[in-house]
């Protein structure tokens, strides 16, 4: 049964293209090692209704675990955990752990607590607060019918620490001793049209692997890079699905009058 | 009144974290430079289900452009054109003009044409194909309701060049003549949640001026980044918007102990 993941990243700065979303990206590479599939990956602005609606569709098609990013913080337009409530249809409660968490961090800057920062401990009834070993705003975590939600913050030092420690151990529950392999291979002397007939028959007879080709270019050569991996419940079984289909495509492409060689990025 | 816009990007290399969807950066880029909103980004994968249905729930939110890249290629799993003519409701019929695109592409290299080449040709009724000086897949476009339709190739150089030729003039429509003026600062000495209150006052007391806030750290040292645009039918309206809650924040940072400087990034 695959066990589907969502990503929300909200922000206004994901949508005027002021910031790239390596958020997602870090968090879908995150899940694809475990084996794991992200079904979809949403960005949303600083909108109340824009995140709520977000999370209601991603809810409705049952994912195992959905992740927010963004929109913890103390400004007027961090409005993530009032989404999250508006979405659940729960009121917002000052959770003590998280005030506790929120007052801490200031205490070690000799600093107390203000309105703004008290603002942070609000979260859904319901929550757990998940600390946040960098910054001031911390995560929380709720659990909504067979999905868990969890939002962290969207600066990528404090959301990548938080994600290993809250998110990761979710991840291997969830993975539960899948195993993934993954190669990639440049092919030249055809194009995707050529090998398109080939990659279906592969495909067809080699199920659980799962091949792609993109085209490139390079100072006026074309070439292709091809893709594949495979999920298995053994490393070994991982393995061996992965190298007959590698083995068919190798022939395919020699026949077609093509040269296949494998390729590692960077 | 907002012209919102939404942008699809498919491709399963976006969900496990193999490529930085830079395609909807660029996208939103060219967007925001108008003065016009992106309201959602979302990326599926290669799934006829789950581009469909992305496509069915951006329908509904009426925006008056949906831009979707990817999908348009030769091999089975490109199913972009399956997906809208689903969403849409329509049949797929083969695109005279389309086929010639096409067959014009494969004849400059002397090649014919194939079943999965004549695949690219394949367009939901009712569709403008839309020249791709790059590559062979034709893009297209089609209305629905109040809503453009565009789809373009996910190869970020086909995507580009066909988004200036066929898009961007609809943006400029979409536009009408409004301007968009931004500007950054960075702001030592205050945290985001000493700011707060004084941004949601300013932000108040100028409709029309978008604030934003990031807290950055470099070398252990924090500082905020900070973000201000304004957009407005004459550019001369869009610049003393903006100046205008520029000095406020300016005074509030200066009151509250902190300093100001105008930043550019790169």
């Amino acid at each position: 049964m695959e066990k589907a993941i969502e990503v929300i990243n909200t922000g206004n700065e994901l949508l005027d293209g002021r910031i790239l979303n390596t958020n997602g990206q870090w968090i879908a590479r995150m899940c694809a090692s475990k084996g794991l599939v992200v079904r979809r990956i949403t960005i949303v602005g600083d909108r109340l209704d824009d995140i709520a609606s977000a999370l209601k569709e991603a809810l409705s098609r049952r994912p195992a675990l959905i992740v927010i990013t963004g929109g913890l913080g103390p400004t007027p337009d961090d409005l993530t955990a009032r989404a999250v409530a508006e979405a659940l249809d729960r009121p917002l409660e000052l959770n003590d752990k998280a005030l506790e968490m929120v007052r801490d961090f200031f205490r070690h800057l000799g600093q107390g607590i203000t309105p703004a920062r008290e603002k942070m401990a609000w979260l859904p009834v319901g929550s757990r607060p998940l600390e946040n070993p960098v910054g001031a705003a911390p995560g929380f975590l709720i659990q909504h019918g067979g999905t868990i939600i969890v939002a962290l913050p969207g600066v990528p030092e404090e959301m990548k620490a938080m994600f290993k420690k809250h998110v990761e151990p979710i991840l291997d529950e969830l993975a539960g001793g899948l195993n993934r392999y993954e190669a990639r291979f440049l092919i030249y002397g055809l194009r995707e049209s050529d090998l398109a007939p080939a990659l279906e028959e592969v495909a067809r007879a080699n199920p659980g692997v799962y091949i792609k080709t993109h085209p490139r270019s390079e100072e006026g050569r074309f070439y292709l890079e091809l893709f594949v991996a495979s999920v298995a419940s053994s490393a070994s079984e991982a393995r061996e699905k992965m190298s007959k289909a590698i083995m068919a495509l190798w022939e395919y492409v020699s026949s077609l009058g093509g040269s296949m060689m494998p390729y590692t990025p960077e």
